[in-house]
């Protein structure tokens, strides 16, 4: 993303889908570099404690202009800045929630809307006895008002916790009221290919998978170095 | 991995860590196609559903050893096959679950390890009504049996569900008492870098940031052409 002068209009570039996600990790990264009071890094160290070459790291950056400066490294603070505006971190995106069970519990409960730049304004559920009730200062109100609730407020992304079943009756209300993005926790896949509106699938499998990979690596490693002993 | 003719031997070669994250993408859509009904693949139309270019599809799996066949593509079911062994699918690795709440009892309900080709064995928790319950099949055992039970029990994989500042707690008697791989839900930041354990993070942020990435983009995009009408 280059911003030209002329304030508020942005310039967007066509970024790969690779760069896109490492970006996240990058924030994450510069997080604990600041906490632990780290001012100055250099695409060499950065690169080492993600696993990526400098090159690669210096290709990344430069996707969104100029960041750091030959031989003196990046800025930690102006670069956590930056990424965190291409992100979209600092647009103040009004998501809600539809369905309050242990997904959606667990997300009031553990994860933070706010550290990414999200305002929760409010969860959706079937559940009387749920219905009308505050979590964490969030209104849990009946999935009945959800259609006059996305008429009366404009919100950028629905987080959608529902059982299986009712997923795909759910996203096609949502897409009829001007949802534009769903953070898709279901398992379910919710569109079809070139569909309009942006999916997010948290794809739990990914991560267990890969950690299965290391397992297995580690576990063979172990046995070849048994073997020769 | 290439496995030598020797049987049961494997040779490992090093793979970056971006290929390994990939073969998860790689099993999905192989099962969608599957689902589909499709049996072969080219690299070039692999490479277009999950926005990769051929060359990087051709380059990802020739670090596994030869799979497809020049200008014949790829067998959707062997690949897929291949790819799940490379993943240790195969292995039936045990897990055990360490927290059944909110996060806990929604991977119990929704997830299945079964498909990832895991065993969740046990679940633990502290809570007294749930001890000595069953949640879909697995026993929920007291928290203070957990050492005994690893004693007993080879487990390769923690699911990692507690609240945070129980998390450093249980994660140091998880290693005192050998297990090797954490799958973390806790958001904390569990070991050192270079500590021996492995632990995967499940970092919702990521995904969310990048959502919030792809609507700033589009929004950016649709202020840009409602500027030039």
């Amino acid at each position: 993303m280059l911003r030209t002068e002329e304030y508020g209009k942005v310039k967007r570039i066509k970024v790969s889908n690779n760069v896109i996600r490492r970006l996240p990790r990058y924030l994450r990264k510069l997080d604990e570099l600041q906490e632990s009071g780290i001012n100055r890094v250099s695409s060499f160290e950065l690169g080492q404690q993600l696993g990526l070459t400098p090159s690669q790291i210096r290709q990344d950056f430069s996707c969104f202009g100029e960041f750091g400066q030959q031989g003196y490294g990046y800025n930690v603070a102006a670069l956590r800045e930056q990424i965190s505006v291409i992100l979209g971190m600092d647009r103040g995106y009004r998501a809600i929630l539809i369905g309050a069970g242990n997904i959606g519990h667990a997300l009031m409960d553990n994860f933070s809307f706010q550290q990414c730049g999200v305002e929760l304004a409010a969860a959706f559920d079937v559940k009387e006895s749920l219905i009308g009730t505050l979590f964490h200062g969030v209104p849990i109100l009946s999935m009945d008002s959800l259609e006059d609730y996305l008429k009366k407020n404009p919100v950028a992304i629905a987080v959608l916790a529902v059982p299986k079943e009712a997923a795909l009756n759910v996203t096609k209300t949502l897409i009829e009221n001007g949802i534009e993005a769903i953070w898709n926790f279901t398992n379910m896949e919710l569109t079809e290919p070139n569909s309009p509106i942006l999916v997010e699938n948290v794809h739990f499998s990914d991560s267990l998978l890969s950690l299965s990979y290391f397992v297995s690596e580690r576990m063979d490693e172990n046995a070849a170095r048994s073997a020769q002993e």
